[in-house]
C-alpha cells in the first residue's frame, strides 16, 4: 500500500530510477512488512531550481545528488520500525544507485487502512 | 476542498486529461458532499519507469493504462462514503475515458479543515 | 521540516520560480517558527489543462496565475499561526513576484515528528 512519490534532479539515466525504487523498495519489504508486489511509486523530475534544498540544515551537508521520498502508507509503524525504514533506504541507496545518506530526504504521510483502493473501485483493506 | 493529484503515462491526449478530470469530479459530488464548483486538479505526466504499478498486487491485473489519483480532503468521510467514492470514480472512468477498472488506483489523504487557504490568504473554512 | 510542493503554470521563469519559493520561506520563517536553513521546496510546472481551478470556488475570482502550494510539516501549529502563515504567504507573494491573493491556494498535510529524516538515514527528529 505505500503509494512512494521520488523528486529527482532531471537528467538522470533510466537505469538510475530503476536503481532508486529497487533501494526503496527493498528497503520497505524489509524493515515495515510490505509485501513484494506491492509497489507503486511516482517519479518527477526537476531542474535546477525546481528541487531545492539547503545544503547544511540539522549540520548535514547536501549536495547536487539531493532526492526527495515521500511515502504515503497506512498507520500503525512504530518508531524502531520507521528508524529502521529510513536507515535500510540510505543504507540501499548509497549501495547502489551509489547516493551519499546525506543527500536522502525521507517524509512519511500515514493515513488509515480505509484510505485505499488498489483498483476495480474497492476499497481493497476495508472489507 | 479537495485537491487531486492524478498521474498518468506521459503521450495521453487532453481529451482523455479532461475525461479523467471529468470522471473523478462528478463521483466527489455524486458520493461526498463536494461543491460542484469546487474543484482544483493537478495532473503529471510520467514516461515508462517513472509510473510504476505491480501488475498484479492483490490479485487485481493492472495495464499500462494505469493511472494513480492521491486526493487531499477534509476529515469527516464514512466508510461508506469512502466505498461509494472509490466505486464511481472506476465506474465514471470506465465510461469515459474508457479506463479499466483494475487500472484506478485512489489514494486519500485527510486534513483538518483549518488547513486550506483557498485564496485571498485566508482560512477559508475556518472563520 | 516543511516540504513544499508547488504547482506552477509552465512557461515561467526562474525568477518567478525563486520568487515564490522565497516569498513562502520568508512567511514560514515569520510565522510557524520554521529554521531559516530549513528550505526545501519542490516546483512542477503544468501546460493548460494540467493545472486545474474553478475560477469562481467560495466567491474568490481566480486567473491564470493561480497556483498551487501542498506543505508538509509537524503537527501543533495552532489555528493563528495557520492564520498568520495563509496571510503572510499571499502578502509575500503578491509584492514579489506580484501574484494576486485570490490565486493562491494553499494546503497543509501535518504529519507526526518522527515521520521525518532529513539525511544520513536517521530519524531527524526523534533521536
Amino acid at each position: 500500500m505505500p503509494l512512494v512519490r521520488v523528486s529527482i534532479r532531471e537528467g538522470k539515466t533510466s537505469d538510475y530510477r530503476a536503481a532508486v525504487g529497487d533501494a526503496i523498495h527493498r528497503a520497505m519489504l524489509d524493515t515495515i512488512n510490505v509485501p513484494a508486489d506491492d509497489r507503486f511509486q511516482i517519479f518527477s523530475e526537476h531542474g535546477p531550481g525546481a528541487l531545492v534544498f539547503d545544503a547544511g540544515y540539522l549540520g548535514i551537508p547536501r549536495t547536487e545528488g539531493f532526492l526527495a521520498i515521500q511515502i504515503t502508507l497506512n498507520l500503525g509503524r512504530t518508531l524502531e520500525q520507521k528508524r529502521a525504514l529510513y536507515a535500510k533506504i540510505a543504507a540501499n541507496l548509497a549501495e547502489r544507485p551509489g547516493i551519499r545518506p546525506e543527500d536522502v530526504l525521507i517524509n512519511l504521510v500515514e493515513v488509515p487502512k480505509e484510505n485505499w483502493s488498489f483498483g476495480k473501485g474497492e476499497a481493497s483493506y476495508a472489507k
